[in-house]
């Protein structure tokens, strides 16, 4: 058998702890898989004193990432610290920099430096691999890097936040507020105490970055996404969606256009029979669509300590496999200088379906005006039905709801403005837009 | 850049044809992404002169695969042929005696012998890569092999066979008979002139005694699965799942339990609310159940000259991104000699809830002597009911459904088989197993 492979953990959180814990109860099986035994001989974390249940007594202690990573014999490093800056950034440099393979769940780092870290990696013969940095346990690095070589993508598409799918699934279910669902959802340490990093997109963008690089061949643009988050969801805006065949997620979506790639993450009406709307609570899912293979979709644990650390285990198993300097595989799937310039297709040229929901003064002429102003900015209605709430009094306000066929978020835009100067509108209007799978 | 990495091909039908020309079309972006170009140098298929639209003029034509996998200069052997014995067995044999790569969608000749064929793919140091010959574009192979290494796995199932269930789905959709699906499925190409091998469950077999092998690390037991095809489903099981909240499916299943591994095919009920129960046509989906990870679920298309095309494509550029000698991967997830004999669980002893439907005479006492039949055999009951025809008149057949809590099959059998002998029965008890997702 070959020697070992000599692993080096930065970060000992949830997701670190249980790697320590997996490598050394597995380690058997893993060297029989991996034809080696795969041995972690470096750590460091913030806490040194700290109790984590897991034995390191065979380990070296690290006072930080930047002496492990600069210092220790190992053959992969492996960043379970997280954030975009340093401690992360510089250690990752200095392990490819030596030569030393990465391992990394770190989608901010990724998404703020992961082009110039691929060229480290390149030039010094390193792999970087990073499965655990986007829909935790779902393979998607993996089968858009390897298993669709040779494909054109079109689209990539997913729910790629559990907090804000537990969130939505609750609402619809339960008939509850967005700020219930929310307080529930921190309570079962599903949302973090300040949750506007998760529910406002942010999170969703990060990993989203990541995929349009890999899935085009362009530079990573993190800063030039489209960015609406679940706050302002309601539950009738969830209840007209389900009386219309639809159901609310909040998805991240890169697609190519013919001015670009438009990169948005909102939340989106997906039809009811599509196996992306059952994906309930924090479950994640990411679709592909290839030119060669089609649509594919992969369903699975979007985070948690277990998954992440599984996805950061096939990529430790992966270079156990492999032998010192032989992977070629570049980091975002095509070598550095290979990557194409990322244009950016704006938010006004998206094409698609649009939910309008329009909360209105009771006085006639207002349904005629806002077809009315549609018709103008060449807008065709899929649907559009005015509901009234049983046992309100006559006179009070409501409800509109209109469904486009595919049109330009421009002319939406311009139609929901005028309609806006008219004077019988309560309250904003809400615009939701609609994604449907390939096959649907 | 390194240099090329030169193909043969075996087989030139509509995959066949479809890989030569997306090598051929491709030929720059692919040196891009595997860092050297891949180069079609070898072909041979039944017939020369055939025009298949695709530019040989480049190629060596061998008369035969045997010739081409003995003889030709090659890095890769890519066999297209199908079928379990020769041609197809002794011409991938001959490559990888010769340390010769091969990449087959062949999943007859990797049930009947996978397991030689790793062994002597280990022995040259030649990779065995076979993604396509199980759920077509879906990168279950590469997801058990590498991304789920070091998890143990609980079950693997999944809808493997397009034919099966683009009838079930249209049965369902169209409330029509099997017949009149099967007829459609073949006028539209979905089905073969003999259906048998589809519709009775012998291709989801094969492709479950892969996966098998790969999930729990054991022999290949093909013919060690239990098997019931569909074409005893009728409209009344299909309306009756409907109505108690479940779709069937045809699943193959593989599951560990303590008595040893189940390996069944079967119509199955699904719940209506999972999401691989939204899976329609011919679209396959597979399940992987596993202690860290959680569930992955994949949803793809299945079949296809161009889908099984992307598949093979991807594991060539597999083996065109590493360096000669450099991947270590084992064809099954582990060394063969690592590989564990297969016990069987017999099929009596397989537990999960069923689904009982029954045609009985219209006269008292018979519900009842139902229930007592079932409550002997200890076998606790979810629902029963009794399903009365409109419009039929007094005395006619009525339609008693059961469903079951999670039982042993041994004692649905036994209370099948007495109720039989009380002759109140009108034609075969329809039994259908019951399978849920973890999380439902």
């Amino acid at each position: 058998m070959a020697d070992a492979l000599k692993i080096g953990i930065a970060g000992l959180g949830t997701v670190g702890a249980a790697l320590v814990r997996i490598l050394q109860e597995r380690r058997d099986m893993l060297a029989t898989t991996c034809g080696r035994p795969i041995e972690v001989v470096a750590v460091t974390a913030r806490d040194k004193s700290r109790d984590r249940g897991i034995d390191l007594s065979a380990t070296t202690w690290f006072a930080d990432a930047a002496s492990l990573a600069a210092d220790a014999d190992i053959d992969v490093f492996v960043e379970l610290m997280g954030g975009s800056g340093d401690p992360a950034y510089s250690a990752v440099k200095a392990a490819l920099s030596r030569g030393v393979h990465v391992v990394t769940a770190n989608k901010a780092l990724l998404a703020a430096h992961g082009i110039e870290l691929a060229g480290i990696a390149e030039e010094h013969g390193a792999l970087l691999n990073y499965e655990a940095a986007v829909a935790g346990g779902i393979p998607v690095i993996k089968a858009l890097r390897e298993s669709l070589t040779g494909n054109t993508i079109s689209r990539v598409y997913g729910i790629m936040n559990g907090t804000c799918n537990y969130i939505l699934t609750k609402m619809e279910k339960e008939g509850l507020s967005f700020e219930a669902c929310l307080k529930e959802a921190q309570r079962l340490g599903y949302a973090e105490a300040d949750p506007a990093f998760d529910i406002e997109g942010n999170d969703t963008a990060h990993k989203l970055s990541i995929l349009t690089s890999l899935a085009f061949g362009t530079a990573i643009a993190a800063d030039d996404i489209y960015l609406e988050g679940i706050t302002n969801i309601s539950i009738d805006d969830i209840n007209a969606a389900a009386d219309l065949g639809y159901r609310i997620k909040l998805l991240g979506v890169a697609q190519r256009t013919e001015s670009g790639i438009e990169q948005r993450v909102h939340p989106t009406m997906v039809p009811l029979d599509s196996v992306i709307a059952q994906v309930d609570g924090v479950t994640n899912a990411v679709a592909i669509e290839s030119d060669i293979l089609g649509e594919l979709l992969m369903v699975g644990p979007g985070a948690g300590g277990n998954a992440t650390a599984s996805a950061v285990l096939g990529d430790i198993a992966d270079i156990a496999k492999s032998r010192p300097g032989a992977q070629t595989v570049p980091a975002f799937g095509r070598p550095v200088t290979a990557l194409l310039p990322y244009t950016r297709a704006q938010i006004q040229s998206h094409e698609g379906g649009y939910f309008i929901r329009l909360t209105v003064i009771d006085k006639a002429g207002v349904f005629a005006s806002i077809a009315t102003r549609m018709a103008e900015n060449k807008i065709s209605l899929e649907s559009i039905v005015q509901r009234s709430k049983t046992h309100t009094e006559s006179g009070a306000p409501q409800t509109i709801i209109l469904v486009t066929h595919a049109t330009m978020e421009d002319a939406v835009r311009k139609a929901v403005a005028s309609i806006k100067t008219e004077g019988y509108l309560v309250g904003e209007p809400q615009v939701i837009r609609i994604e449907r799978p390939k096959a649907a």
